[in-house]
């Protein structure tokens, strides 16, 4: 079993995690790390801060000569931003209430942790709030979503992501018939991660527009995945389901507010017989489905088809107009008239959807097969495959169907 | 922490849950779990296997004088159909072929865990997947959530769950102006749990004509809990927040394809001035929001507004009209020709949905707050509550606002 | 990863487990399961309530023709002397206090969780925690066991208990020559279940002696287990070695008050040189130890050798003789003076500590290899002790020691 | 709940571990942290090694201006000996086979985790497993156990330990009359961590001469806890009972072979009215027991006397004198004749023994109290042992008694 924990505040020295429970042997290429920590800064719409940070990360155990030893990992990305910070940021008691002070919060912003986790946690300062309730630390989930990105590849597993609706304008594109490379290398090439280039001007113009009006944009984003064993995840207990699992993924990055699967929420305008996946057999390719509605679910367990997963992220809260909001101490109504430099994360988010799916269906697969080294994990993933397609393999008795 | 496991065949002798970590001293009706059981038969497009069976709950551990001891629940549901399946379920070995070809199943149906489950488990017989795999299991669920929501009750935390959307009729009146008192009432006495009267004619003919069309259809489901104390979940770890595992929760249920929060997908569309929850304050009522585009969630946290989550559930996986499968064994393809009774589950999804957010909510809650009794916590959940209205309380030390 | 919760009132209908985790294909033989049951009631200075209770277990999910299904097991103790009981052990609401009062317990007894448990749970009738906190619930604890045994079985891995010290007489002879098959033949024969005959009958007369005086006695209980495979549990992190997951199994039996693995505490008063395990090597054998002082455990994991892990059962709370305590109501003093039965429950403990051991290797087994199936989990184990014998095979790449 | 990963290679460039689920709040003391990790670092019979590392510690995320923020605890030591170790434990992919060879392990050390980590893991290089399964890693589990008791402390729970047996030898004294200052002081001020000032000199020799034989001594470490809350953990659940949780932590830890609570193993020899806790009352201090030999644990939970628990841990593996071992690519017998610097650890191993069981004493005050933040913990803490005095409060109805 994968486990993981990230830390670290938006302004603090740095940021890190420990990921437990990956096998023995497996390659890892620190460069595809940082990678995906680059992409994640990018995207049209993004404002300043982006260019301070470029996250690079430092791995500081459970890899050497380039490969995983089987004990944790250390991953650690450090906050550029951080010299800037270090006595608002620092660990030392402070009794001055003065210093205190600089850059305390106490005007909860809409949309954000801050009054709630306030209230939750007795913090007299917001600023202890949202310091660790940034989408910074989507960093870290990048990071991790890369190395079990890198475990997924070297098993042949491909995954991708990619912005499917940005500002209400909707991709028009077919991608059914596109390999996950070619979606990849679309969606890499465009500023707003978009597939279907015919759309891309006016998400651009449409951004430009928002930015203009101090406003902001949420968005679509769908990630795929391709290669997964049949039979990951289970239908024996609710929590062993695949689909709950990559939807309290999905759902756990920050501003999501919804997720679905395959056909997901169209899919209840539709007949049965409209949605039902057939079952073929081919002794080449073994089981499959003459098309895809469930998303490549059954049951809570891969059935072989990609599985196509989207959610969606809200504006980015925006204080650019006046919000009506209240002071925690003087409990005075206040309009908060701030500037801030983003107008759309939606892209950026892709690169984080994609990362979170990575983690779960890798942990989905250390859960089925064999994980203390890699080498038996990669064996043990091909052989059932070949298992898979040939039913006969798992006749262990019957009676009459010689 | 809630812990339970759940249990059982769909034809087998009985459903079986034990639930761990509740508190020490909590009133349990059972006639309460009865009904919510009762609930899930029921609705308007259902078939005849719901006839015959009438759950009703046994509690064999866990309770005692009429509340819990804080030792684990164990609730036991007969299947009262088992009777004419005692053979063809029996755990004694059989080494007889012809005998477990009875009712033996290797025609996997699409849709279905029935091929994967096969698969996965090496199992030669497909009875022994979608006897677990069932929709039957859900009947433990909602015990589970009546439970769960008893203890919700008695911390004046209530819930309710209605049908949105059926067939692609959706309801269109403004619950907003309602109580989750008035929304139970007008739910409880539509046969296909609509709030909204208007439609609910339009979906029984609908419901009727898919029926004679041998068809099935989908839908949408809403649960409201309102009354939850302010900072259930946490940012402060992904696994924390409230969000992704209502999510989660959601989406294991049988044949869910999608969840959204709040506003949900529809929010990609808004600008972010269009959707932020403006916070106010009133000394009797703390903090609020003007607004519940967030569906009661920031920062992975309740906020004190209104729980408000949606879950899509798929048309049930219909065999009237031929479909393509193959046959485990011969690999030949057939084309099934099976009559299923029910036409549309939705309206009992939305009891099991409503369940499954109760048991959810139950666990944020007691996490938060200490619960070996249910005295402790009651009162606790209370104190946080005066507590949270009144921010002076957490003022520990701060500077210069006096 | 196996998981398990276990239920049940002392005096309620019934006690219940759910196995969760299992792998699909197991053989499951009920009579085994019985069989450990009788062993557990079993053993000399036992009292009467024995002879009422003869435990046999029922399966009413997870097994079909003689085989786990995948899906959760459930098994259900029935308590005999639950009709006795009825009344007072009833989950329906209680207003009379009259009523309320029959059997009610508030006079805590030394040595048992009444007292404890009534102030943590807030119960006013200390019945309420006796009757979960009784060694009754040990039964389930074996009747778990004995599944995971018939696993282990499978796999050719064999388990043995028995008593090494009872009442402060130790048995003499080396065993470290004899065959677990002659262990437990012997044990089985023994009232004492003692291995060395030579002790039995001045341990039989101790006994009696004891229960004369109406006193009790405690003693030592020894698990070894065979045929593991090496490398089960990990030095990686501090919760997965195997050495401290087992002694949390031992000591969390009722009564335990220590563990020790191997040497144990003895291991303090030897020298280094004395107590180290020298490694040899034979292609038939694979690598294997000289000696066994570590108890086939090393760096949190199995070496190989067999496993030896001891627990010590303190004696029953006894009240012949006047015990001090206090009321909990009117917080005056008084002396206990209630008769019990058992004189000791050593050799029975000796049954659960088997289980528990049993289960916990389990669990460490399922973690290392695959086991949706048993089929893949046994060829699994046994192509990896092919591996484990010649290391060639895990040469992936180094340099310069051909 | 208190969740934690360790990680770091012993030669690496740092030991880290993320704290997640401390209350907010908490004042933490760095100094305090190295305080203790300075003691792991003492003791008579450490070899040179320990000079070179003078541990501190880093804290990069959780805390601030003194206090914790709710957010997950980043601590990092760093290993002084990495500037020595770049190159052989370099993360970067290495193909060149001499410079792979560089310090390579091929020949396993008897007593160590190297053998069969190499098997478990594939590792072609045994220093892939000896890099982590090195006692180094618990400094990191003291530093925890220096924030955790830093928690206990402010709760006003005193924790301490001390070696009661080393080399064979045992304190005399009877320490049940000391009060855990006086422990501490006396502990402190020994070389051997001590109590019993009169077997030092012994102890010392024994040492002495033992290292000048090559060899290496083993010894119990004794752990005492007070002022704990009654009924931490529970006899509900097997898993939640705290004794054998508390064993899990001692038996984890490098070396220990074995754990025992209160009287221990002794309590085999004794009757059961010998080793009774009489009960007593006064409305001052509440219930108490006029003894302690359960060593406050009953029935899975404390009982509001001190927790005492012990550990053994063996000699030090040693390779002084020549002990037989297998290469692993020969497969030849070799005599290893390696010289190491540490006589005995069982003084550190007290320091280690106190954190663990500081660390899961917290976690079983964390579960059963509300912990969002400090603050709330303590009232709540407080309240509890008020409401513990005086049971009065916990009549919740009951009959007949008033």
């Amino acid at each position: 079993m994968l486990r993981f924990i990230t830390a670290g505040e938006s302004h603090g020295p740095s940021l890190t995690t420990i990921i437990e429970g990956l096998p023995a042997g497996l390659p890892i290429n620190v460069e595809k790390i940082n990678h995906e920590l680059a992409k994640r800064q990018e995207g049209y719409g993004r404002g300043n801060r982006m260019k301070i940070e470029r996250d690079t990360v430092e791995i500081t155990s459970g890899v050497r000569y380039g490969k995983t030893l089987g004990s944790p990992l250390t991953l650690i990305v450090a906050n550029r931003d951080n010299k800037n910070w270090k006595s608002v940021m620092s660990i030392e008691p402070n009794d001055d209430p003065k210093s205190r002070q600089r850059r305390a919060v106490q005007r909860p912003r809409p949309g954000h942790a801050d009054l709630v986790g306030g209230i939750k946690y007795h913090h007299e300062d917001l600023r202890n709030v949202l310091e660790r309730s940034s989408a910074r630390e989507t960093a870290m989930r990048v990071a991790i979503g890369s190395v079990t990105k890198q475990l997924l590849n070297e098993l042949d597993i491909d995954i991708v992501a990619y912005v499917c609706e940005l500002g209400g304008i909707q991709g028009q594109a077919d991608i059914s018939k596109l390999s996950l490379t070619d979606i990849r290398k679309l969606a890499d090439k465009s500023p707003v991660k978009m597939v279907d280039s015919s759309q891309e001007e006016a998400v651009i113009q449409k951004i430009d527009q928002t930015k203009r009006d101090g406003n902001t944009l949420g968005g679509v984003v769908e990630v795929i995945a391709e290669g997964l064993p049949i039979g990951l995840g289970s239908y024996t207990q609710f929590d062993k389901k695949l689909d709950g699992r990559l939807a309290q993924a999905m759902m756990s990055i920050n501003a999501f507010k919804g997720v679905e699967i395959g056909d997901g929420f169209e899919i209840a305008r539709r007949f049965g017989s409209e949605v039902m996946d057939e079952i073929a057999y081919t002794p080449e390719r073994g089981f499959y489905r003459l098309s895809n509605h469930l998303g490549g679910l059954e049951g809570g367990m891969t059935n072989g088809m990609p599985v196509v997963i989207r959610g969606v992220k809200k504006p980015i809260p925006t204080l650019y107009k006046p919000l009506q909001s209240v002071d925690i101490y003087t409990k005075e109504n206040y309009e908060a008239n701030i500037e801030r430099s983003d107008t759309t994360a939606v892209p950026a988010a892709s690169v984080v959807a994609q990362a979170v799916i990575a983690t779960e269906l890798t942990q989905a697969i250390l859960e089925k097969f064999p994980h203390d080294s890699f080498i038996e994990l990669k064996e043990a993933v091909n052989s059932y495959r070949e298992y898979s397609k040939n039913p006969e393999m798992w006749q262990n008795g019957v009676g009459n169907h010689g």
